[in-house]
């Protein structure tokens, strides 16, 4: 059966990634991995829009969260968390892990942060020393306003810290100019490459933070990656395989022009979602992103009967989490996905309803995408 | 310029690894992965010669060390650590990032641990929790008898911590059998794959600490990974291209039967040093392992300069790490690697001290490792 994968990361991978990683693998102590490296490091500052280095861990996207906890942070800080989805109350997880206090701000599922709450607790709460968002929360569909936090918390003591695991090359995130302190990534979404890399990158306001921080830590270690980084090496050993496909994914996405991509996933999620809507279908998210596009199940069908049906079908998409569970199903377009893809997700989604007893017009849901992609 | 790579880490990956890490990416919320992932269980556990499941986080093998001092320890608690070489002075630098309390053991460079002087100290202390031992210190070559040390340690409190990282695969280490509590290891080494996978394996004795370890931790949460495991999945996203090739390694691995694979790298290593001694150069380590062959550079020449001989021939190896830079010289002999790989380095390490004003009569090495290799 051909195979589609169309879930929320890891997304489909290039073919001359897949082919740059299937190379015989190099040595990370050598002239030709730090050439590689070097350009890594170049074309990341210019996909991150930051002037400082862009750190790498071999590690999930949450390794780098961590590590923007226990590097900036110190027992019994005062923090904000905005809580919208399984990602923002994975901040605060990780938070009190640490022994950190948390301040939630919490969001109904769907639903996105309004940034004057935050500005309110900011207000109550002078030694507050950092605001934990999320760009893109990957378990609701729902994107959060980074631009309008920036702009309220630059103006505070606190730094912003985004997880833009799931938005980093889908949607604009303008460290620099917006005034963004942390940005944590990881490879298996926008970047279109397997999981296995986490990314941070530092302001220099949040690298004050660094030396006073007394959490523990070891091998999410920013200073000393920082030191690393300048001779084209990690601290430890690093993901070599991926760092190389790394190299051929920045290529492929500055090609492309990051206006360019950042429109491409804009257009793909609007298709996806008149798509849907055509079928007489709800978005579950408000204010929905473009990285994925969360759907309510129809009343009488079971979230998780449709990702089966998908499934049977050959095409990979995603159920809800946790207390979603059943309730939703989404679909992912980010990474190397094309309107093709939006197209045949769309006609599988037709399909699968159709066996599952919904009143379906066949081809409703491609046509209403079709006048998205044509303009 | 045809390439080879005899460096301690990253090792060659075979054709089959690479071929099947090149296949389009899996979704890890699939059966498809979790068929995967329940044959990688399994053959992890004959690899690790445990009953226990081997837990795998997306890191360096420096992250599973974390994983097994964050796990099992609180802070203040005292422990000891064999120091002969950079990764055993890792495990005190982790330690001591934590406010774990080292009493280390210090062996100089190249030399192996007298079991008797850790029994000495674990009787004057028994309030020491664990003992953290490295069996192959790939800084120097030298191996440590973990057979032993177990052996004085299963009576005490204390667990035993294994770093087997250029280890497993490569030399026996019966986990079970001889009562070692943790053992961690990483792909990149014996295991013939890309780094970016950590392992770690526990004992019930190791288990039993967990419940009661107070050290704050996140992304290295070994209960956490024990409760997703039972399921085919991990705490967070997967390294699924890695945990692909790992099935395919371990098929191999399995398939040429672990006794053979450690009698395969002994009859390498023992080559090597036969060749390189051929050569009137001298080895470095006392009781040196099978994983990397530590060669001190001979009176006059640079151990760099070797390196960059081999180098522009076409071969990684690998210089000597801090204090021993430029001292030694180290071959690996792991992982997907045979005789004739052996030939190729000892041949080329001819050349190569030829070029170097070296008196080299050429082939006498090759000649003294194909007696070796010809029983």
């Amino acid at each position: 059966m051909k195979r589609y994968l169309l879930a929320p990361g890891p997304t489909p991978i290039p073919p001359e990634v897949l082919q740059a990683m299937a190379l015989p693998i190099i040595h990370h102590r050598t002239p030709e991995y730090e050439a590689i490296f070097a350009e890594v490091r170049r074309d990341l500052r210019l996909l991150f829009q930051c002037q400082s280095e862009v750190l790498m861990f071999a590690a999930s996207g949450s390794g780098a969260m961590e590590g923007a906890v226990v590097n900036t942070l110190s027992p019994g800080d005062q923090v904000v968390v905005i809580r919208g989805g399984k990602f923002g109350e994975r901040w605060a997880e990780i938070c009190e892990a640490y022994g950190v206090r948390v301040l939630p701000v919490d969001v109904p599922y769907g639903k996105s942060v309004e940034p004057a709450s935050v500005a309110a607790v900011l207000q109550r709460d002078p030694a507050i020393k950092a605001v934990f968002a999320t760009q893109s929360e990957t378990s609701t569909g729902a994107v959060h306003d980074i631009q309008a936090l920036a702009a309220i918390i630059r103006r505070t003591p606190a730094i912003l810290v985004v997880d833009a695991v799931s938005s980093l090359g889908v949607m604009d995130l303008a460290m620099d100019a917006w005034g963004v302190d942390i940005v944590v990534a990881g490879s298996q979404k926008g970047l279109m490459l397997p999981p296995g890399l986490a990314f941070a990158a530092l302001s220099e306001r949040a690298w004050a933070l660094v030396p006073g921080a007394r959490l523990p830590k070891y091998y999410f270690n920013l200073a000393a990656e920082r030191k690393a980084i300048e001779k084209n090496q990690s601290a430890y050993t690093p993901a070599v395989s991926l760092v190389v496909g790394l190299r051929e994914s920045l290529r492929l996405i500055l090609a492309e022009g990051l206006p360019n991509v950042f429109a491409r996933h804009d257009r793909l999620a609007r298709a996806t979602r008149a798509g849907v809507q055509a079928l007489g279908l709800e978005l579950f998210a408000d204010q929905p992103g473009c990285a994925c596009t969360a759907v309510k199940a129809p009343a009488g069908i079971e979230g998780g009967a449709i990702v089966k049906g998908f499934r049977k079908r050959g095409i990979t998409i995603a159920g809800g989490q946790a207390s979603m569970k059943g309730k939703i199903f989404r679909i992912a377009h980010m990474g190397y996905v094309d309107g093709f893809d939006v197209l045949t997700v769309l006609g599988a989604l037709e399909l699968v309803l159709a066996d599952l007893g919904y009143p379906v017009k066949l081809g409703e849901g491609v046509r209403a995408a079709e006048e998205i992609l044509q303009k």
